[in-house]
């Protein structure tokens, strides 16, 4: 069975001491995140997630969900109970706004928590983590009226909710949707079409479901600039907010996935269900972009998340398993074996995973911040800021974050050997529900364009330019410190490497757009690299401050500080070589035709 | 359902005109190796795996194998009628040798059928994978009459065969294995113990299944040093070659697997079974070793066997599904969306699965060339070259081709964006499969370690200073080719950084053998990457003679030199990172204590 515990040291070093959170009390919402609280609710949800979650994630697993003949899901043995006791404990309303029944906590708060439910259970953390994705669309573009009919509910966790974007023959692409919404001349809408890959599309947790449907009012021009967002109840509310007759919105079948089989992966048919538009007409896609990046930076979230999991349970099981003795001579002689702790290897593998989810734990907590400062910051300009850079940010943290993610999750099954490949073990599962990470929200290709074709660009490429000056002047004055002086010397290189890149994107992508396509994946690992390591030199900082004051965790600033030097010799040398990938353009990437790439016989 | 088409062409290119095999007609078992016959081979296994194996692949996956509870064990629907027809068409006697009915055909056709094989259908392949392991090990260290018992029934494929090495406690250290072999006194070996992982174990493809076993005599040294080797058939074989009574060995259990759930992984109950010693007493692992170093070699077939299959899906895929437009503008303005083949990304992931699997099919069976080499050239100088070079080899076809091989499945089942998570596609399942291939026969962290602690510095560095001086031959030979150069001075750096790495190691291993151990997963990667580096130089100046003769296929050589290009710009830059992490060394990487690691709340 395997284990977890809520880093939550790890966690209070992140909130408290490298963000400072209790220091932004002047704004809005953060004047009850006071430190005590902040540590309570760490602790609270780190406990939570570990004693109720966790227990359900193997199960959820083997069990997955069960459609029955009249459509209804039941999903696996527990999850109902535990969701009951999620919505009781209140933990869905932490970062929601308290107008609706939200304790309106801090957006960093909520990513802790994001954290921890997506390591103990990233299938379950679906079922809130969706619902809240359309709060915050209902939030961003309903009307009043739609405000007050659903987000009470929605907000308490009474009620759940679902995107709906996917069709069989379009996802990347929208503008190519066929779900039809005819006016039925009463305000309302009649919805019809074939919905695909909606996650917690139908269930048994929740006595309601609301849909959000992107969809085609008639006559709407024929790209992304005809859709326009619906809200479908399974049950309509009546006046009085009860439920009234059932929807006509049906689950056809749940998705046979590689994982995340606790998740019911819907296709929804929409048979003239009766929907409201949200917000104006076709402008769909802009009202459904609020949901998609929350949960962009939700999934990059999830990458962390498999990963930790996965690490903890490898570091357990290096420590117990003993194969070989260590190269350097018995390390425990009276025993047969040393544990496979000692092999460098091994410890190669868990000093990667280690890096790395810390680093991204770093970087998630920080980007919850920058989203928090979007909305609160006290002037125009800061708050401008702030969105700026968490728009620059949020592909790098869903694309780098899940590839790296689902490549530490991978090494982490490598130390269990075969009895990764068991399925009893759960390493597999790490694996195979870390995988959908890099595919949903848009593939990391797709993140990729955005960071290079859009985040890039924009406003003259301000946000970029924000981003090297912010790192550069981190670099200079860490540069006068001599213990960081080193780390910030192999940052400067690794900067430089993307400064040349971006560069090079400039003076070859007009030319070619090719160009700019076809580095891009190479650019999103390149920033990825250089904004952990960001990231390690402020851990860095802080951990030298603290250290000065000779404090009682010693070891823990010092493993930091370690730490952060193996992040720099072994990450931040890729920084050289992607620069040089995408310097080669598009050229020999594109020359082949179709033809080439057939096996011939 | 998944598509499957043996590349017999790019096959016919590497073993005909890249290897020349036809002018090794002088050695013994080449001579029936005519350029007809050749072809013939290649083409007929092609036709029989993409015609009998492909198809059963997916039902193989989600049928799995069942165990009864007397015991025995059901291969998925269509498995056994595709092994009589395997065994009936003789292609388990291709490599064999004559002597016991074998075809005698050089390894070189050998491995061509074991990719076809494991492309075809990974976990039916196994079965006779795992027979012909057997088969080796007996030809190496049986006694007459264990050969003349059990070889021509095992080279006919009426019997199949196990290796037993791994138990729960101990898979990578031998030393420890506790399954006991008692003298019965009349020869014979009463074996005692419990084996797991054991693939092949238990099945219903042939009446008996011969099962070699490491197993420790009375009194034997507590190491490495007392496992012996041992043979133990499933039912007694009587003097006149029937079968005689059931043997005290059975399957306990079949391990639910992440993947190649078409092969039963068994964990086999030995109780009091009849064996017999296979060599001399003590000397056991040796003689596995014979069989290991066959199977390393197909594992790492079987990194280019499931990139093959995942790529050539994704390629119909990619030229199928219509999402957005080319970034140069619509190349299909008629319809709604270009296919994604247009994509600089998809075509990234393409591409990169193109030059890696046709790299490595040249490595496969330029590696099958250098066994037949091993056993058959003239001289006995030219066989200990071979042995050599291809001990030097097989660490990095195993280590980097698996490690590569599901690299390449990941991203081309990416390419499928969320159809490739939906299990019905095939994708996840040649992910599942792929994942395997890093972990059996020795984990890739192990092959790191026998690459760099074993064979780099055996006879004094005699074998990679071989190699070396092999690829700087080829490099100056090329660059005073114009059309070469280019590709020779990019090789000639990574090359540089290779032997910059080996430099580091001999300067820093012997005061810390954990600077080896720490830099051996980088060296592996390194080499690989040179040694691929090197096929595509070889096929490119094979591709520019040829196309000196104006041939008809032009393409299909210009496409050999536009993807060694593309090899050049985007593999090799990876060596001086890789180079870079190795001369890291230890020092951070082992700095921290169990402590460290563990998730403090």
């Amino acid at each position: 069975m395997p284990i977890y515990t809520a880093p939550t040291r790890d966690t209070r070093f992140v909130v408290n001491e490298l963000l400072d959170l209790a220091s932004y009390g002047n704004l809005p919402g953060f004047e009850n995140a006071t430190p005590d609280m902040i540590d309570t609710v760490i602790n609270e949800a780190g406990r939570f997630c570990a004693e109720v979650l966790a227990p359900l994630n193997l199960v959820g697993d083997q069990h997955g969900c069960v459609r029955h003949e009249d459509g209804s899901v039941t999903t696996p043995p527990g999850f109902k109970e535990a969701y009951q006791q999620f919505r009781e404990s209140g933990w869905g309303t932490v970062a929601q706004p308290e107008e609706f029944g939200g304790q309106g906590f801090p957006h960093v708060l909520g990513f802790v928590l994001e954290e921890f439910m997506g390591t103990s259970n990233q299938a379950f953390a679906m079922y809130p983590g969706l619902g809240a994705g359309a709060v915050a669309a209902l939030i961003a573009a309903g009307s009043e009226e739609q405000k007050a009919t659903y987000l009470p509910k929605m907000v308490a966790g009474e009620w759940l909710g679902t995107m709906n974007l996917t069709e069989p023959h379009c996802g990347t692409d929208l503008g190519m949707i066929r779900t039809k919404a005819e006016p039925n001349g009463d305000g309302s809408y009649a919805i019809t079409g074939t919905k695909i890959f909606i996650s917690a599309g139908e269930h048994d947790l929740t006595e309601n479901i609301i849909h959000l449907v992107l969809a085609k009012t008639p006559g709407a021009p024929d790209s992304t600039k005809g859709i326009s967002l619906f809200v479908v109840p399974k049950f309509l509310v009546n006046a009085d907010g009860s439920l009234g007759e059932r929807n006509g919105v049906s689950c056809g079948s749940i998705e046979h996935k590689m994982g995340i089989h606790g998740n019911s992966t819907c296709v929804l048919n929409y048979d003239g269900a009766k929907g409201w538009l949200v917000g104006d007409e076709n402008k769909g896609l802009a009202a459904m972009f609020v949901m998609m990046n929350a949960a962009r930076l939700g999934v990059g979230i999830q990458g962390l998340a498999q990963a930790e999991v996965a690490y903890q349970n490898a570091v357990a099981y290096a420590l117990d398993r003993r194969q070989g003795r260590a190269l350097t001579g018995p390390a425990d002689p009276e025993a047969k074996a040393d544990p496979i702790f000692v092999h460098p290897d091994v410890r190669r593998m868990l000093m990667d995973a280690k890096v790395f989810t810390e680093g991204m734990r770093a970087l998630c907590l920080w980007g919850a911040l920058l989203v928090d400062l979007s909305h609160k910051a006290p002037t125009a300009e800061e708050r401008e800021q702030a969105d700026a850079l968490i728009g620059l940010m949020t592909p790098v943290m869903k694309g780098y974050g899940t590839d790296k993610g689902y490549d530490v999750a991978t090494n982490m099954q490598q130390v269990f050997g075969g009895h990764g490949y068991i399925e009893e073990w759960g390493m597999s599962q790490f694996v195979r529900d870390a995988r959908i990470a890099m595919i949903y929200e848009g593939t990391n290709g797709v993140q990729a364009m955005d960071l290079c074709g859009r985040k890039l660009g924009s406003k003259g490429g301000a946000a970029i330019q924000a981003f090297f000056k912010m790192v550069d002047d981190e670099i200079a004055e860490a540069k006068g410190n001599e213990q960081l002086a080193d780390l910030a010397t192999r940052l400067e290189k690794a900067l430089g490497e993307q400064k040349a890149a971006t560069m090079w994107f400039m003076q070859n992508a007009m030319a070619n757009p090719n160009n700019l396509g076809a580095g891009a994946h190479n650019y999103m690992h390149l920033m990825g690299i250089v904004v952990l390591g960001l990231m390690w030199l402020r851990m860095s900082k802080v951990a030298l401050e603290k250290l000065a004051g000779e404090p009682e965790d010693k070891a823990f600033y010092e493993a930091k500080l370690v730490s952060a030097k193996y992040y720099a010799e072994r990450f931040l040398p890729d920084a050289g070589a992607l620069r040089r990938k995408l310097e080669a353009g598009s050229e020999h990437m594109m020359a082949l035709g179709a033809d080439a790439f057939q096996t011939a016989a």
